[in-house]
C-alpha cells in the first residue's frame, strides 16, 4: 500500500507553484526551507540552483499545495527566512495554459509554390473528385480518420458543473493534447452553445461527417445518456461519452487487478455503488457484462429498485429493471451490508468506516468522488478494505485515447462494451506488481489498449 | 511579360506525377527524354538519380501535365525508349493528400504525471474557474485567439460545383494547412452538411463560441452572401468569406500593381466585370471603396442596371443600386467598350480579341475564371492589354493567412472593408519590380498584410 499511500499524499496537492528567489550563499535551503514549508501542508518537489553568478544565488522550487490558501502560507514561511527574497511565483497551471494546450498544424511544409498547388489549388481537385466519385476514399486522402471531435456543452465540466462550453474549453485543449501525445489522434475540441439536447444532438449530426468518432465530454446526466445514444443510433461512427465509458473502463480494469491482488472471483462479486449518474450507469453495465452478478445502485432515495416511486426519470427506471437482482430496497448503509465491492461516483464522505466493516471480509473500496472521495484511503484501510482507490487513482486518460486509436485504426462504426471490456483486460494484464493500474506515461500501455480494442472490433 | 508567361504555360500544367525509372548507363536521359515528353505537351521540372550502385541507374523525374490523358502519352514516350523501363508512376497531389494535410497537436509534450495533471485534471479546473469569473481570459488560458473554423457544406468548391462537405474536406484541410505554414493560425475545417441556409448560419452561431474567428469557404452564391452577412451582424468575432474578400483583396493589390505599371490613376479606372457571384460583387464593393469611380457588372443577360426585369434577384437589385454609374444596358460586349479594366469572374473563352481592342488605350485585364479564363495570356496580349492576369496567377492565399493574423492579433470584431484595403496597399507595396503581386513564399509578404491588417483593425 506504499505506493498508494504516495499517490494519495500527492494527489491531495494538486495547486502547483514555481517559486523563485534568491538566497543568500550562506543559507542551506534544505535545512531552513523544507521543513518550514512542509508545516504549511504545502512539499517541496524540486530545487534548483538557476544561477551562480554572484551574490545570492537564484533558486527554483516546485511547490505542490492544496490551493491558493496554502500557497500563501507557504510564501509567508520562505519570504520570512532572512536572507531569502521572493523573486517571482508562477502558477504552473495558470502559466501551461497560456496560448492553450493544442493546435491544428500542417502535417508537411509548403516550400515552394509547386508544394502550395499540389496541398490547394489546383492540384487539391484532383483529390475532390476522386473521394467524390468514391466516398470511401475520404479515409486515405484526409485527415477523417484520424479525426475526433470532442464535443461539450459545458454542463458537467470536471466537478464544477455547469460552467458553460467557453470556460470548458481548457479541459476540451487538454483532453485533445492527451489525445495526441499518448495516441497520436487528432482531436479537436467543439463547444456547442446549447443546453437543449435535441439541438445538441441536431448540431453533431450535422457536423459528424467532417470526423471519423465522437467523443461526448462533460455533458450533465441524465441529457447525456439520450445524447450518446441516440447519436450512437444515427451516426456510423464510433460516439463515446468519457465520462460513462472511459471510467467504465478504468473501474472494470481496477477491478481485475484488484480481484487478483485479494484471489476473489469476477462471479463472486455482488456490487453497491453510490451514485446513479453518466458514470455509475455505464460502470454498472460494464461489470455486470463482464460477468459481476449483481449491482445494486443507491442515489440519495437510497437503492434503486423496480418499483420505487420516489426520485426516478426513464433512466433510472430502466436501471431498476436490469439491476439489483434481489430487488433490495433501503438506504446506502443497508445496501452495503455483506457486499464485496463498492464504487462511489457520488458526493464527499458519505462512507463510514462502520460501513466498510459491516461488507463481505476484504472488501474492495473504490471511493471516486471528485476532488474529495466518499471514504478517505486511511479510514477506509483501517476499516479493513483490502483494496482501495480514490478518483485521483484512477484516471481516464489510461483508457480513452487507446480505445480511440485502436477504433479508428479498426474502421469501426461503434465502440462496444466488448471493446471496453477488451480494454480494461489489457490494462488488467500490464499492471506492475503491486499496481491497480500500468504506468499511464508508458507508450505501451495506450499501444496496448489500442490493440486489444482494434481486435475486439475486428472479431468481437 | 517573361515571367508572366513562363507562370502561364506552368500553371496550363496542373498535374504532377513523380516517375521513377530505371535507365540504362549508356543512355543519356537529357537528350532521350527530355524532348520526347515535351512533344506529348508535358514538362519535366526535375530530373534526378536515386540509385548508382549497379547496373541501370535508377532515375527520379517530376513530370507537370495537363491531366491522366498527357500523362498516358508521356508514360507511353518514356517507356518506348530502348534501356528505359518504368518502375514506379506516382500522382503527387494524390500522394501529398494521404493522411490528410492537417493535424491537432499537443502545444507541449507530456513527460510525467505532473505534465498531466497540470494539462488535464485536476490542475486544468483552475484555469476553468478563472475563465468562468472573468471571460476575457479565455483568449490568455486557451487557443482561442488562434483558431479559425473553415466552414463549408461543399456548395461550391473550387470550380468543381456542389460537390458537398465531404469531398470538400481536402480544400478545407490544404487551407488549414496553408494558414499555418504561412500565419501560424490553427485553422480547423468544420463541415457542415446542409443545403439550408438557416440552418447553416445557426449551426454556425452555436459552435462560433469556441472560436477567434470564423472563414466561410466554398459556400455558393447567392446564400453565401445572407450567410456572412447575417453571421457577421450576430457574431463579435470575424466573419470572412474567401471567395469573396480573399478575391476581393488579391484583386485589389494587382489593380495596385497594374497602375503603378501602367501609370494610370484609380480615380480613372472605369471598371466592366464579367460574373456577379461572391466574387464579383465583393471585388466591385472592395473596388469602389478604394477609390474605382464606375463599375459595371454583367452576368448572363448583360448589365445589371436599375430597373432590369430579367435574371434579377434581391442580391443583383442591390447591386444595381450601387454599381454602375450611369446606369449602362446592353451586352458585356457593349459594356467592355472603352473601359480600362476588364475583371472576369465567370466563364471559359466569352471575351473575344475584338472586345479587349474596343477598350481603352492600354487596357488591363483580368481574367479570371477557373480553370479555364475568359480569354487567354497571347490573345489578350496581342490584342493590346498593357496588363494580363489570370486565375493561376492571382491565388487568394496571398491574402486570407495574413488577413486572420492581422485580425486575431489586434482582437478586431470584424473583417472590414478598410482592413482589406490596408492588406491589398501592403501587397502591392513589396511587389518585386516587373510582378503583379509579392512572392508567396516569402514569409515577408504574410508578415507585411498581417501588419497593415492589425493597424487598420486597430486605428482604421
Amino acid at each position: 500500500m506504499a505506493t498508494s499511500e504516495a499517490l494519495h499524499d500527492r494527489f491531495q496537492r494538486n495547486t502547483v507553484f514555481t517559486v523563485r528567489a534568491r538566497i543568500d550563499e550562506r543559507i542551506d535551503p534544505k535545512s531552513e526551507l523544507v521543513e518550514r514549508i512542509g508545516a504549511t501542508g504545502a512539499r517541496i518537489s524540486e530545487l534548483t540552483t538557476l544561477d551562480l553568478t554572484e551574490g545570492p544565488l537564484l533558486y527554483e522550487m516546485t511547490l505542490f499545495t492544496s490551493g491558493d490558501e496554502q500557497m500563501a502560507k507557504a510564501r509567508k514561511a520562505i519570504a520570512e527566512v532572512d536572507g531569502v527574497e521572493i523573486v517571482e511565483v508562477v502558477d504552473l497551471a495558470m502559466e501551461s495554459h497560456v496560448g492553450g494546450s493544442c493546435e491544428m498544424r500542417s502535417r508537411a511544409p509548403i516550400r515552394s509554390n509547386t508544394d502550395l498547388r499540389i496541398v490547394y489549388t489546383p492540384g487539391v481537385a484532383r483529390v475532390c473528385k476522386a473521394i467524390e466519385s468514391d466516398p470511401s476514399l475520404v479515409r486515405r486522402y484526409t485527415n477523417i480518420a484520424n479525426k475526433v471531435a470532442i464535443v461539450t456543452n459545458g454542463t458537467a465540466v470536471l466537478g464544477l458543473g455547469d460552467i458553460g462550453p467557453v470556460p470548458g474549453l481548457p479541459v476540451m485543449e487538454g483532453k485533445a493534447a492527451i489525445f495526441w501525445e499518448f495516441a497520436r489522434v487528432s482531436a479537436e475540441p467543439l463547444l456547442i452553445d446549447t443546453h437543449d439536447p435535441d439541438e445538441f444532438i441536431a448540431i453533431v449530426e450535422k457536423v459528424a461527417c467532417g470526423f471519423g468518432a465522437i467523443q461526448i465530454e462533460d455533458v450533465a446526466a441524465p441529457e447525456c445518456f439520450r445524447i450518446t445514444r441516440e447519436l450512437d443510433a444515427k451516426l456510423d461512427i464510433p460516439v463515446f461519452h468519457d465520462d460513462q465509458h472511459g471510467t467504465a473502463t478504468i473501474v472494470l480494469a481496477s477491478l481485475f487487478g484488484a480481484l487478483k491482488r485479494t484471489g476473489k472471483k469476477i462471479t463472486d462479486i455482488r456490487c453497491v455503488m453510490s451514485g446513479a449518474g453518466a458514470a455509475g450507469t455505464a460502470v454498472a453495465d460494464l461489470l455486470m457484462s463482464a460477468g459481476v452478478p449483481d449491482v445494486v445502485l443507491c442515489d440519495r432515495a437510497g437503492a434503486i429498485y423496480r418499483g420505487r416511486a420516489e426520485n426516478m426519470n426513464p433512466e433510472k427506471e430502466a436501471l431498476a429493471d436490469r439491476t439489483n437482482a434481489e430487488n433490495l430496497r433501503g438506504t446506502l448503509t443497508d445496501a452495503m451490508k455483506g457486499r464485496e465491492l463498492f464504487i462511489g461516483v457520488s458526493s464527499p464522505n458519505i462512507v463510514s468506516q462502520d460501513m466498510v466493516r459491516s461488507m463481505a471480509a476484504d472488501p474492495i473500496v473504490f471511493a471516486l468522488a471528485n476532488p474529495v472521495s466518499e471514504i478517505g484511503l486511511t479510514d477506509a484501510c483501517d476499516a479493513g478494505a483490502a483494496v482501495y482507490a480514490d478518483g485521483r487513482m484512477l484516471n481516464n486518460a489510461l483508457a480513452y485515447p487507446g480505445i480511440f486509436r485502436g477504433a479508428l485504426d479498426a474502421d469501426a462504426s461503434a465502440i462496444t462494451l466488448a471493446m471496453l471490456t477488451a480494454a480494461a483486460d489489457a490494462l488488467a494484464r500490464i499492471v506492475p506488481e503491486g499496481e491497480l493500474l500500468p504506468e499511464m506515461m508508458d507508450p505501451d500501455t495506450h499501444r496496448a489498449v489500442a490493440e486489444a480494442v482494434k481486435d475486439a472490433a475486428r472479431h468481437g
